[in-house]
């Protein structure tokens, strides 16, 4: 099946951190998209592509702006019904409200209908991929990929494998863990657009044997992802560094487990050393920044421009992290980013924001090939927005498109300040529109 | 004309700061509250006081949540057009984005179109009462008034003074100041609801001739307000200090010329040392934070607990700061209060955060004789929140009434993170319905 889209379009064919804008963003005011069996079989000017597609359905978005899907590198579905719980820093507010609310998903129905709940959140906020975690119970994974396979979405996910520092009803032993975790591959990684995950929590919720583990699963599915979380907050460095007493920092913890690979995802590196983030960037691994969560928990500063500087080069995406972080929305999620640059003393461009909302994020999850802009032969997840979706952004002069790039930033910047959900008109999956604001 | 609302209400009768909230939180879960001639005639619950008003008009927000009208205590609403402009801190920002729009107030078409923009936008997010700054020209604060006498919002504003250091355009002499001063005064001061504030932009833009002029017209009309800026931006203070070399801090720089009143409201006071905060609070003078603008700009983090601590207790209302602060929203800006508190290893609990937002603000301002609560007697500016206002925060279960404080606690919390405008359905000002959300 094949049909076109018109509109103004914007992706990025590589880094604006790194490459003037002009060399890397694209931006085709009238243009013309063509999708086949899901995939992008064209993409250009309007002008150009216009007779070579004559009579094939056409549909137009005058007025809007046409993305490619917003990928969120760190989110936690199950913690989707405990965002915006109040007041704690990060090991209080695990054990306070995250924990409890993670024995649930042993259910299946109850974890079901999150899943189905988050996956349609997702949507309604522009965002087509993600980097999922789950609770250490399979159903938790399954129902999720249940979810995912019957929405088509590219989603990497996997169980949360823990097994101390817990509430009891959420941990486990390693070769438990193991066995779970390689039923779980064989089943689902690689099938329709999912991939798997392995997921430890964190060094404090896994003892060495369990890392080993991980490590020795990766060795035997070698294109698995590893996700998890490193340096996010300084009471959990501390207590890292008494539990791992032979290792010089916290990223060694994981290097000793040979878990920091080019497939390798790890949440919120605020307090990493020159050091790590070297090892880091040299390993082909990323980081997935969190601006919301950081905020809302008080965990600190994330330095975007220095993971981001020539010298260290680590690959960045940008996830929400909800249920520490306060909202799905990518746009919000920016806006925090930049909020956490300018308290830095440096900016975040909207090119270079929604550059780590999109091909950014493709490059941290090693999706790049798949997804991230409009080049042909990649799936047509994409996310029509409308830059004037309130009374406020209207009057701002959001309306009017934009000509220019420097026009077109000012726009952009505008709509990631004050936008939201309501900015995210139509969303498209795999060619098929699955996401339609109601008007 | 007399008439009923029943519901849940919700404010306060002390400082939750100071005071176990049991003992400063009003929280009636099934209310009643009656309306004459825009005032509040009685309050109470519903079960007592039904049979008094049987026969009288009643309206009934069953699953809602009925507070007093939000008060912004800093905003700049010549400044909503450029609301989410890219990328400096303060000095930069005012030269390039702020002083080039703020010239098109001389015309008074085009300063009534954001004037009213501006008041029904206040009313969309449920504000009812705001500290305002116009620009330097009269007419700024003619349309300005005009349009909130029309709508019987309880405004104090007034025309910006400045002298130097910035465009022509924007700048005056201080006796032509001074007469105009005197005149909108004359004109406005305790017309309908409205005040007046004798707004110095900050001491970088205002010379000593200026500053003695402001403290001259004070001294006048003693019921005025001041309304300025004071140390939000280091390099504000640095410039400060150069252009006072005999002032032994910022805060001198007003006191050498009596305009540190309990009249006086000043934006920001981010970087204040002990002497200062202790200074203004034995004025009886109010500091009003405005936390979006802080983070958008990069300019700090305000130290809530420590201006309300027992030893210092300043008064302090909290300000939108719009075009600087990034919302006209009250819910968001009191999350960005709360993440601002968290970043400074600190908690600003929901009660804390909405009393700010409604008695803390009328105190700030003077006005809690006349707003900030339910009190009989009171002016009727009330706000009906729908804190299920989003599939998310319905999906969190804020469709359930509260029954104890800890629950409403965590309902209201919710509300301030995942909230905005939509959460708000109707906005009453002296008892007139002014604003309904659209179904």
């Amino acid at each position: 099946m094949k049909y076109t889209i018109r509109g103004s379009f914007l992706d990025f064919t590589g880094d604006p951190f790194f490459v003037p804008q002009q060399e890397c963003v694209r931006y085709i005011k009238d243009g013309l998209l063509a999708v086949e069996n899901g995939k992008i079989l064209d993409f250009g000017d309007y002008s150009k592509l216009q007779s070579k597609y004559r009579g094939i359905e056409e549909t137009h978005y005058p007025g809007k702006l046409i993305t490619p899907g917003f990928i969120d590198a760190h989110v936690h579905y199950p913690q989707t019904k405990i965002i915006a719980s109040y007041g704690e820093q990060l090991l209080t507010w695990l054990k306070q409200y995250v924990y409890p609310e993670e024995e649930k998903f042993n259910d299946k129905e109850y974890a079901g209908e999150v899943a189905s709940f988050f996956l349609e959140e997702l949507l309604r906020n522009g965002t087509t991929t993600a980097l999922v975690l789950a609770t250490t119970h399979p159903v938790s994974v399954e129902v999720f990929f249940e979810a995912a396979l019957k929405r088509n979405m590219r989603m990497v996910a996997g169980k949360m494998m823990m097994d101390r520092n817990a509430a009891e009803e959420v941990l486990e032993n390693p070769g438990q863990s193991r066995k779970v975790c390689e039923q779980l591959i064989e089943k689902w990684h690689g099938k329709g657009r999912l991939s798997y995950a392995l997921t430890p929590r964190f060094a404090i919720s896994c003892t060495p044997e369990m890392l080993k583990v991980v490590g020795e699963i990766k060795k035997e599915y070698h294109d698995v992802y590893i996700h998890t979380h490193l340096a996010e907050n300084k009471e959990e460095i501390k207590k890292v560094r008494e539990l791992f007493p032979r290792s010089n920092d916290y990223l060694e913890v994981y290097e000793r487990f040979s878990l920091v690979t080019d497939r390798s995802i790890f949440a919120h590196g605020i307090y990493l050393s020159d050091s790590e983030l070297e090892r880091l960037s040299r390993a082909g691994a990323a980081i997935a920044s969190c601006p919301t969560s950081n905020l809302f928990l008080g965990s600190g500063l994330f330095k975007m421009s220095k993971a981001k500087s020539r010298e260290i080069h680590v690959k960045v995406g940008i996830g929400t992290d909800v249920g520490a972080g306060t909202s799905f929305s990518m746009l919000k999620t920016l806006h925090e980013a930049y909020k956490v640059a300018a308290l830095n003393e440096k900016k975040l461009s909207p090119f270079q924001a929604f550059y780590l909302a999109t091909l950014g994020g493709a490059r941290s999850l090693s999706l790049d090939d798949k997804i991230g802009n409009f080049d042909v032969g990649k799936e047509a997840d994409f996310v029509v927005l409308d830059l004037a979706a309130t009374p406020l952004m209207k009057f701002r002069d959001q309306n009017a498109l934009a000509g220019s790039l420097p026009q077109l930033a000012e726009k952009l910047f505008a709509t990631v300040v004050l936008g939201d959900d309501r900015a995210v008109t139509s969303v498209f999956i795999m060619g098929k529109e699955l996401y339609k604001r109601p008007s």
